[in-house]
């Protein structure tokens, strides 16, 4: 049985990579996809490197007919997601992959974004997509929210150990590094190639970083407590990837250990063995997340490393292995492409 | 059925992404790896972005037993090939990547390379892999001859047009630029990053570069005379790709026409329409070649333009391509990887 | 003496490598800068790596007293160029770097810019501003008119070569290598980090390349005769630089004594030995021009390479260059930086 | 006065950013250019971006007569250099750019060099080169031991602030990013454009790091008492920069008062307003550190993040402005180069 998908924000890099792995993806099928302001384009056009797939022209939101559509990805911009989701059907099933149903609670969501959210009522309905940890939740969900992309990679490295408490709460440092591609294709002076190439920065420092609503929320439920991290995020000139560095206060081996019994039976996060950290290049292109614990020279003081590629396993793989979920299917179909390298 | 691989020279680039899209295909399974610099060791410590996959540990190549393996695939060294490929059993099912069989002439063979060739029988058993051209015999080849990239690339655009005779021979040159994993994975001081990134230059400049052999052997087949091209390869900071600027002498709806004839029912070649271009951004990754043709302002004056990922289409993607053919298999299996951008 | 200077548009590249060059000059202190959509603005805000200068604020042009100005830099697109230019002093030294005053016929301009020029009085009494062959008008001049960069990088291997008549008129191909910074700062997508890095292709092919004006307007002039050579520029993933490989139709020998002749007192142009090629890496951030000459293994084939750094020989550092002559300074005053390698 | 100066390994990328510095520096001259490996060439064919250059041939370090030299820099590997200035002229003024005499305690050197130190002598008459807070014992030196180029930019923040007790000495995180030609010029597999670009990693973690015995040494003496910070460095896919990411304990406010105090009359550090932070692109190709202070979140944590060029302020650089007080000349003398950007 073939799927018949929708992607609404079809212009933008997510809604690329999203076309990208549903193209092997061996029983869906792209129906319908949606660019306001690319409408009556080809998707060719608008993406050349997707040029040899037979796919519908580039329409309005307005023009889809979605009674056909199974599963529908919604990768627009915050804000605008909530507005165009909720004027969707009340039993099309649909994956987020804005910011704007992360956040269950409504003045978080405000604090973080600035304005009142349009629809709270499906803010509580929506289930947070961060797939080893919602995975029951998904499968039988109506709308899915996918995670901010380092959002996703702190996590790996920290719920299990927050939920285990094998480390110091109140002493939690996340020293993030992301590839350019996470700011998407908009036109910004400073995501030039002339700006960005051969240099580096951090940005959003001090703690402004809107993805860290998403850690207050879920590494507090997970704790049952209040637990506020550490977290810098820094750009660097490579298309994709982020490595996430995380300095935390507890036993190596238990660490290990912890993360460990946490991956060892999933499909696509890794645990490499202690002492081993990851590369971003050895996860580029594809759904997999890289693990490694090294135990530091001060006693009690442990570093992990996490690596994956924000586009995939960040953002449309993440939403792609949900989907699978949501629709019956084997999890891992469509996502098992190995990383592209060098 | 499952057609049990053997790839020996695991532990350079297109062997590297001759697993990488193996690790896809849907019949066929490595059952060995060969490195002999790097025997005993796991492919996910030379590779770890394979490390995902089962693969079997490299071994040297006298530890495999070939009476079980169907196909092997030889990424090996020019010159260490011919040696190592006399060698194994006469009925094994063999594709080479090196240079060696490439050339039918010996003395071509020795002009090029500097040595006389060490197996002047199987060089003329080889058959001359670029799959297009070469279809029916390569399906029922024994020794098959992957071309060079850069050959392959110059080749998409000027076959066709040098076979319906709609250039003028005596005027082609060949602009083209090439990433740098196309030199491999050897120890070179100019291929450090510090000295590549951020800037570029020709090589080889002159006529001098190794795939003007196969260039000379294959246009003067097809011509029925002599024909030589001017060629100069440039080395850009970017690790796939391999964009080829042709200048020819002819009418460019003419030249568009027999590309378009000459490429139709083919899966990977795409044909762009008048007057656009490729990029090789917009392969990378993937078993494509975009070509483009555009007249240029001065009459009788066209100039054509091919992308195509070095490593894929030029290379081990190629190769995957034929064994396919050889095999009995879809000639597309496994290939249909999107390519991936940004 | 000190030589009080203003530039107009500083919140451009151009604008900002005139700053980074004139802060090492001996006798030119920068008095005034101007940027009508960032007036207001401290240039450390507008390019943090000028900090440690001592700058004056950014203003609007109508701010500027030009009364107390020696020279004026005007780094402006062009067309608002030309607007601006006419309302200055009549007396005062202006070096344009724009393309407004590089074209001394009205309906060349008009052909290739796409608008009337608005003052074709100051169109024909602007000198063109390539230094090496042009000096004596320069010094006398009041309005010089910056070159195209890759206008200047292939006049640099083909004026000579045209003057000499030791090359086929009518057989000239240039295939151009640029970097992204000769594009501006300018938000489009196309000039994105995400979108440019990785890749590269071919742009304006065909003949369609504004720069192909000056080509016409030189080459023409220095044969005495109609020349059109063909011009294929390509946009590289490296932020500075241009390579231009001439392919032309002459003696290799004869080529370079030719040259040699030309550029052998010149402190900026320099001719590598016969075979050797220059790369961008090695004239970054100078103003240097290397430029090598190959013998094709055709006979009567030539392959010409020259190597400049875009944003200063292709652009401020010749204007430097230029402002040096006009005020009587030497000539290489502030611009004997080394290149930046790696 | 010319000062004549002598280069010992001449063939690296430390060797070269000296001459580039000293290529404009009014007062010095290059007598003497050494690299054993290549003696015999001109430093053109090393290095062609010197190619402009009047520079002596490349000799073997036994053939300088160093009785006309004033001053020596030692750009060579370390243990090779301590055994090579042992041997030198015992009035000669020296800077030696390795890591042989930056630990002053024998069996420091030994622990994380590996192998005991051939000079100790030499070892404890060594003044440490970080010229800001050497500064008047690098006048009267005779040899000078460059420092650690990540060694430099965590003392930038961390010196003042230790030294003013006002941050949390058993709470210093020092996260750093570096550019890859830190690396040197060597032929590694893991720096190979291929291997480096568009992706990044994090080495040696743990805190295996040489330059952590520096940070050891430097900390502990300026507290006096042990100072053990965590440091954790990444490899970044650009040629240039470090970015120093620094997680302390205490007043945001305070600590930028402190290093406002540390820095405000030196000409190469600047400080930022509070809440600003550097890049590495701004400092590109100069002798200046950037450093900005912002609070976090969480009261009582301050994020410290400091950028530098690791070829020049890290090193070469920052040896010329050691050899400027060691002569006599401005300190400033040849380092007032703007940063190159784009």
């Amino acid at each position: 049985m073939t799927h018949k998908i929708a992607i609404l924000g079809a212009s933008g890099y997510t809604g690329a990579e999203l076309v990208r792995l549903i193209a092997t993806h061996p029983t869906m099928e792209i129906s319908a996809l949606a660019a306001n302001s690319k409408a009556g384009q080809a998707m060719a056009d608008v993406f050349p490197h997707l040029r040899h797939l037979d796919l519908p022209e580039l329409v309005t939101i307005d023009e889809i007919d979605f009674a056909g559509i199974d599963l529908c990805f919604c990768a627009l911009p915050h804000k605008t997601s909530q507005e165009v989701i909720s004027a969707l059907p009340k039993d099309l099933k649909i994956i987020d992959l804005s910011a704007d149903f992360r956040l269950r609670d409504p003045s978080a969501y405000e604090k973080w974004y600035g304005n009142p959210h349009a629809a709270t009522e499906m803010q509580k309905e929506a289930i947070y997509g961060l797939t080893e940890f919602y995975r029951n939740e998904i499968a039988s969900a109506r709308l899915v929210a996918g995670t901010g992309c380092n959002a996703a990679t702190g996590q790996y490295i920290l719920r299990p150990l927050i939920a285990a408490g094998v480390i110091d709460l109140d002493e939690i440092i996340l020293d993030l590094k992301c590839g350019v591609s996470g700011a998407g294709r908009s036109l910004k002076e400073n995501l030039l190639h002339a700006e960005l190439s051969e240099g580096y920065h951090a940005y959003a420092v001090g703690g402004t970083h809107r993805h860290l609503g998403e850690f207050d929320q879920e590494f507090s439920a997970v704790a049952g407590r209040e637990v506020k991290i550490q977290f810098t995020p820094h750009l660097i000139p490579a298309n994709r990837g982020i490595l996430a560095t995380a300095y935390v206060k507890g036993d190596a081996q238990t660490v290990l250990d912890t993360l460990n019994a946490a991956y060892d039976d999933e499909p696509f996060v890794v645990v490499l063995p202690l002492g081993q950290t990851p590369s971003t290049r050895h996860v580029r292109g594809s759904n997999f997340c890289h693990i490694g614990v090294v135990a530091d020279r001060l006693p009690g003081r442990v570093i992990v490393v996490a690596a994956l590629d924000n586009l995939t396993k960040g953002s449309s793989g993440q939403a792609l292995q949900n989907a699978n979920l949501m629709l019956g299917e084997d999890e891992t179909a469509g996502l098992m492409l190995a990383p592209v390298f060098p």
